[in-house]
């Protein structure tokens, strides 16, 4: 386990609880955070040595900021026996798959994943064994993906409760820029615009819209950076959809916005039909 | 009660449940939707004659959608004794006050309410007796307001639970364009805009984005319209905010997506730190 934060200690506690593997061990930059994630149970050993902790590795998980997952699996891929299964749990893969293809050794044993779970804290105080139980976890291969990595990925992560997706590394950004980096850019949007002396009448709906806009600064940064080619042209189609509505106020056009807010309702609607449990 | 749903239903039960008035007596359109609230124990008695539901009434609680309650509070004071109060839970004020003020009887029993609390469901088979325990109820008097109608107004809705708030009609209708219906346009919003298909990919962002995107349509297109210049002026600046996140993401500035973010983050951090409980 590479980066022990909420993410990586989450799947380190699913892999103990499950008795899935025999040691977890995490590998991190500070002592400090990595013995409480030893003390909350997510991993067994602890190190501040890349090479020390994955030298006799299975599997290593790269659970650290988008920015920094390429690097990390390089390092992994020197230092872990040439067997071993690579993964990582990063927001954005294409510019990962990118990077990682370009490093021969590092390419044969990488697989990347998506793992789609998270909270608005960060830290392994608030990793939970379940984050990922019923849960989505999107693979994006690539040409010089090798297959019997693939199979492997497939059956780590499946092991930890998820149901598995495949796509193509630049389709994923895609589509997870609409379905949760808009989500993120939306709630923070909301939550600056509210003037701070108006924040006693807001409730629910403020309070639902906002959520996720206390999440980490760094961590929102990366992704955003990472991701912003597709995010752009999300932003700029949920902003078509807010002048749609801004243009039949204007004519107090009532037939529009009723059918503009029952769009909206349908696809929620749908949303909600999909039976798979969210936490 | 005027209007037995969601509101009027929560209204009558935490009245029932608090003891605090001999009877409730709910008026509406459809003796259907009546019987069930009485079944849940949100009325005492139905009918859908209004001169017989409020004639012997204290407290008369027009509980209609927005478009409605002005016309139901002047047939509620031709009906009332004119010693009564009455009082809305309408979710815009302005319009609402501007056409009572001018139907002299009824401006003297009126005084404008909106209880801050709510769902995306309707009709009273979700109404709580506790919906509006701890919730903010903002008060909307006019030069018309009559002092001791005020002052019963603020005992009615404080005997449930209710914080009161008073501020003018139009200001009410401003601060409610940013706090609450900004909220619902844009979950709104990003329910239309993310395709059907890639639903698959959303979770915990998307779906807390879009909860109150479930609400129903002809109470949000009410609202919408009668509250347009507000809510149009709300949506201007969220896309104002948007197009600075573009801007950034366009230059890969990394210092001013940062600032973005955190800008935002502080914000909803003090939206937490506010300690009335919210539903």
């Amino acid at each position: 386990m590479v980066g022990v934060g909420l993410i990586g200690g989450s799947i380190g506690m699913a892999l103990r609880d499950r008795g899935l593997v025999d040691e977890v061990v995490g590998v991190g930059r500070d002592m400090g955070s990595l013995e409480q994630a030893r003390a909350r149970g997510a991993i067994d050993r602890a190190t501040t040595d890349m090479a020390d902790g994955v030298s006799r590795a299975d599997v290593v998980v790269v659970c650290t900021p988008v920015g920094r997952v390429a690097e990390d699996v390089r390092r992994a891929a020197d230092a872990a026996p040439r067997g071993a299964l690579i993964t990582d749990a990063g927001s954005t893969k294409r510019a990962i798959v990118e990077a990682v293809d370009k490093l021969p050794r590092a390419a044969e044993m990488f697989v990347a994943a998506h793992p789609l779970a998270g909270s608005e804290r960060s830290g392994s105080a608030f990793a939970r064994a379940d984050l990922y139980e019923g849960r989505v976890c999107v693979l994006t291969p690539s040409t010089r993906t090798a297959p019997d990595r693939l199979r492997r990925a497939r059956e780590f992560w499946s092991s930890l409760g998820t149901r598995i997706i495949e796509m193509g590394p630049a389709e994923h950004d895609e589509v997870v820029a609409y379905t949760s980096h808009l989500p993120h850019a939306l709630a923070a949007s909301l939550a600056a615009t509210v003037p701070a002396d108006w924040l006693p009448l807001a409730a629910g709906a403020f309070r639902d819209g906002t959520r996720v806009a206390g999440a980490d600064t760094e961590l929102w940064t990366a992704i955003f950076r990472d991701n912003r080619g597709p995010l752009m042209n999300a932003v700029g189609k949920l902003q078509d959809r807010l002048s749609s509505l801004k243009y039949a106020l204007m004519n107090d056009d009532e037939e529009s916005i009723r059918r503009w807010w029952n769009d909206a309702r349908a696809r929620r609607s749908l949303f909600e039909s999909q039976k798979f449990p969210e936490a």
